[in-house]
């Protein structure tokens, strides 16, 4: 006798995602599923992101076990819920449903930074109007080539730090033609949001987007 | 009735991974399982590591689906073996298993490059002598905060890419107050793979380590 335990694991996360799709649109929401390794500036984004939108925003916060960031989203005054998966290396679609039953957020763009991984998290849809695949300069243009599953699911491909740009080796024909091989529609921003470049571009992409969805 | 699906997973991969450590004693290997986030710079790492070390020395490369470090391993003649994980984001004991099978090393250091992920791989004993936490200080000072389970396991963590310190902020008493929190006997080094700087600190103490299992 078979027993298919694994398929049986993801089919209940993609029917909890299509609840919490439904949901989302009921609410009146976009959400942003925010994937990159540890460090690669989720936070960092999301903070000048929201500096720059018109819309509202709201932030879900997916931790190993601190709340950095989410304390750090509180003090910038963005309503926020903290998830902490107690090891896991992702969030899930039932991790999402939870926090959208305990979050009151509707009408506006809805960040998730996901758990600092650009593996794991990209096998679990969530009910995501889409992903984003994140990753710095200083990770190497080769990410891409390493990492495909992300970079093949992503609606939007951030590239961040390129104010590193200066400092480092990064070859940017090659870091485009692994995201392009894997991925020809995706839209590609620049950023650093440290010092603010390219922010307006992404994040203006971003409000339209948004406002679409709510047309 | 009670299945324990999960616990048998675990107790599988262990029993392996004490036959792995069997092997490597009789084989007079030091295997050092080197852990980070995607783009810390464990294929850097490796290679100036290589370069300063007076042991012989052989990698076994874990990757998704790519063989991009494998090939400048071999470019640089150091005997490689490559393992696919096909989607994983670890590498678990039966594929180095596998691969100590397969690859005839012996008498020297034998570096396991892990998927690139500060999380999963830190669950998983390979029969390794000891884990190597690697991250490069452009992915932030708060990492032992965020990501403890792989800075409390290790013996050895390394910062990389001190080079770039002028450029960002990096708050270095954060950065060894979490590592310290975590794991107050592991040796920590400051290095850049790029530069050079710290490398010869780092490989005498591996030096040191494989000839004293030796004696």
């Amino acid at each position: 006798m078979e027993i298919p335990v694994l398929k049986n694991i993801l089919e209940a996360n993609d029917t909890i995602a299509r609840m919490n799709r439904k949901t989302i649109i009921n609410r009146g929401i976009t959400m942003v599923n925010i994937i990159g390794s540890p460090g690669a500036g989720k936070s960092s984004l999301i903070l000048k992101t929201v500096k720059e939108l018109s819309s509202p925003t709201g932030v879900i916060e997916g931790d190993i076990s601190s709340d950095i960031d989410a304390r750090m989203m509180a003090e910038n005054n963005i309503p926020v819920i903290q998830i902490n998966t107690g090891g896991a290396c992702h969030l899930d679609a039932n991790m999402i449903r939870n926090a959208l039953e305990a979050f009151s957020f509707s009408n506006g763009i809805l960040f998730i930074e996901n758990v600092g991984n650009l593996v794991c998290p990209a096998e679990f849809e969530v009910g995501e109007d889409f992903k984003v695949a994140l990753c710095s300069v200083t990770e190497g243009d080769d990410k891409p080539y390493k990492y495909p599953l992300v970079f093949s699911k992503a609606r939007v491909v951030i590239l961040n730090k390129v104010d590193l740009l200066p400092y480092i080796d990064f070859d940017r024909k090659n870091f485009y033609q692994g995201v392009r091989a894997l991925n020809p529609e995706a839209a590609v921003f620049e950023v650093s949001a440290k010092t603010g470049q390219g922010m307006r571009e992404w994040s203006q992409w971003l409000d339209r987007y948004h406002k679409k969805g709510l047309s």
